[in-house]
């Protein structure tokens, strides 16, 4: 399927694609803290130059908050066009002290890549521009025309990215999408991910007193914003893990009984996941099997909380505010909007009097199921084949990546193919990410063969 | 009672006795950071510098931690001796962004001092010192002997002041100990307090997964660490507002209906707490008034939690660990030791085994019962009468002393006299924390009083 030219042309490679790499994780191109505002450029020029060597005609459009990169090389106006989307910003890297080496200071040991945003999406967005530019410089062209949009705001759920879209219908109009911004299923089982789970997201303020009081001359007549906040996380779930927000399933869709099948089939060892874990126990839902609780049923977590003294030593005081955010993982048929909503109503249903509540949406995004049945997934799959000499499994993730619906939606475009080179154990968002230089490897290898399978397949 | 003479002294320098309490107020003499250290040296040698002008035998005792100042000025044997106590460190500032001018740079406005330490403890602490300058001034003479024992510990519990009370217990020797380290019981009306609420104070460190997780890929199979936090604080009391934890209630001595009734005789304007706190409710034990629910009831605050990411815009992890500190205010007869380990058994018992808790017990005291049938008592209600032109009455407070039940065991004294020179909304541990300069007079005014009445109640 690949000319053995090309393939070559990777593997004499493999050094140089792994110091391009580190290069880009040099930047701490992390979107959701204002002060690297100018990192995020930074990185998005590194794209922009990366593409324009390749002969992209290409562009950095600005939106309200960070830059997109936008690029396109046409070959043949008769060919099918591919879109690949990625994301050149990164998770905020704390808590600090728990990484071994910095985390924008790219390190290789045991045969992996070191860095905040190592998998997440810096390395796995980088796979298609090596794959790009290996057959360009061994065959001079490329079997599809290619369109390229790479984002700054995916780790703060891409904002502007909607109007973007809106605004550049027709520019963007593709006939199949390739994301990779999740992960194998295990580490050596590689996967095409079918289905996503949404995301609500909410920012809880409790006001108590108008500042912080001496706990002596004040304790025990006075609600106490940590004690209230305390309560009302505890009410939002039920003692068997179930979320306890009325109507919070109403809209869930059961799996159907192959699709249940199929997950019991994925080799899963729970063994392995506590001790990777560091937990003795598993929690949630009664009735699903872990992997169903991980990808295909909704779920509700305190990401943060807040609130008085939590310095070295004691200070006796009730605090005058307290806070937390609190996020929830959505299936088909929830929608973000509607779960944002029933979350405000039970909390202020259960907020007593004694305080004053404010509750922000953050951002949120819809879950999303993408149709198994058309050419463009078995292209993938024999892609994935080559690049790493296994048969992909199918699977849902569990998280989210909010533009797939956006892109579903506004391009019209159901082929979408989510296709992670990583592994689920690379520590996206967690202190010490990684990427291993064999995956790394092989998802260029793949993402050349993409080109090739899936120009076959819209040639039959 | 007091010679005319310094009365005059003490009012012709009034604005020169502020200077100087400015002075001591620069000093960020924060006990509980250990940044600080060089801080408490300095106010501790602001002191000795205060005192040795006065004429004071004066010494820096170093102890494991922050030193004690320590001084005595014999006049004659035969003559009774009072020990001034009082402590030069302050509670940390924060939140700094609250306060409308810096800590640490004290600003004087509407008649009030603003600074940390203002009001807790450096004002009221100074008026002994100033009082004495004005009577050796004019007089050439105190009316008793005199021993001073100012510490930097007390915002962290006196760790070092127990075995520094023991070590020099013949030299501590004392007829009768002055305090001002409360308040009036309202701004105007003077108070002598003869009940302290003791404290016990904890930290708990949950610990779920060992790194923190994308709450995508693991959300619905992890215990979160904040959600056991939330739940265990939640249990920590019943909805009436009671504490749960077994045994708490069990020492706890009831109010006698005379104390009942002369706390209900006492000027109390609920409408007037709640605008100054800024709330609309006030809650706790059902049954017991305000007054009683703030200085004779035992209770339980949060005085902090943390956990997870609680920075600007969303992360969506699980986050490894979450903690917490809890304080209990407690009332005769309960005991510090006691409660800490019941409260600890309570929250081993109520853990869940998906997570790993840790418990720390940080300071404590015991609470603390004055008898006021004794004459230092009367004394010191008529020299309150001549400093605020006003009766004195008797009350409890909400608050913990920990070197109180220290003095009355290690030093064997009964007769201490508890006399607080400020006001209950001058903002002790809170932002913006001041002292009215018109109290800081009238203290000055007392002090000096305290020291003739004594002599007379002494001498009869």
């Amino acid at each position: 399927m690949v000319p053995d030219k090309v393939v070559d042309e990777i593997s004499a490679n493999r050094q140089r694609y792994v110091e391009e790499l580190s290069d880009f994780l040099l930047i701490p191109s992390v979107s959701t803290e204002p002060d690297h505002a100018a990192d995020i450029r930074q990185a998005a020029i590194w794209v922009v130059n990366k593409l324009q060597k390749l002969g992209f005609h290409v562009e950095l459009r600005e939106t309200a908050r960070h830059p997109v990169v936008c690029g396109h090389l046409v070959i043949d106006a008769s060919l099918p066009t591919i879109l690949i989307y990625g994301h050149y910003d990164v998770q905020p890297p704390d808590p600090l002290d728990e990484w071994i080496t910095p985390p924008f200071s790219p390190s290789i040991r045991d045969g992996h890549i070191y860095a905040r945003g190592a998998t997440d999406n810096k390395g796995q967005c980088l796979t298609y521009l090596e794959a790009m530019e290996a057959m360009l410089s061994v065959t001079g062209r490329l079997p599809l025309n290619v369109k390229v949009l790479i984002e700054g705001e995916e780790e703060i759920g891409s904002p502007n990215l909607g109007p973007f879209l809106q605004e550049n219908q027709e520019y963007l109009q593709t006939d199949v999408i390739a994301i990779s911004d999740g992960s194998q299923f295990a580490s050596g089982i590689p996967a095409i991910t079918y289905g996503l789970r949404g995301l609500s997201y909410l920012e809880i303020q409790v006001q108590g007193p108008r500042f912080d009081l001496h706990s002596g001359t004040f304790g025990g007549v006075v609600a106490n914003p940590i004690q209230v906040l305390a309560e009302m996380m505890t009410r939002l779930k039920n003692s068997d893990g179930t979320v306890a927000i009325p109507g919070f399933y109403d809209h869930v869709q059961e799996l159907r009984p192959e699709e249940r099948q199929e997950l019991s089939d994925l080799p899963v060892d729970e063994v392995r996941v506590k001790n990777y874990l560091g937990v003795d126990q598993l929690v949630g839902e009664p009735d699903y099997s872990m992997v169903e609780r991980q990808t295909a049923r909704p779920t509700l977590d305190v990401n943060g909380i807040w609130g008085g003294f939590a310095g070295e030593g004691a200070k006796t005081i009730i605090p005058a505010k307290a806070g937390a955010k609190v996020s929830m993982r959505l299936v088909p048929n929830q929608r973000a909007a509607a779960i944002n909503e029933r979350f405000k109503s039970f909390i202020h249903s259960i907020a007593p009097s004694t305080v004053k509540i404010q509750i922000s949406e953050m951002h949120g995004s819809d879950p999303v199921l993408i149709d198994r049945s058309q050419p463009a997934m078995e292209a993938a799959a024999r892609a994935i084949e080559f690049g790493f000499a296994k048969k992909p499994v199918f699977i849902r993730e569990g998280g989210s990546i909010p533009i797939v619906g956006l892109f579903k939606e506004v391009l019209d475009c159901g082929s979408i193919l989510l296709l992670g080179w990583g592994s689920p154990d690379d520590g996206a968002h967690s202190p010490n990410e990684r990427f291993s230089l064999e995956d790394f490897h092989r998802g260029i290898c793949s993402a050349a063969a993409l080109f090739y399978s899936l120009e076959e397949s819209y040639r039959t």
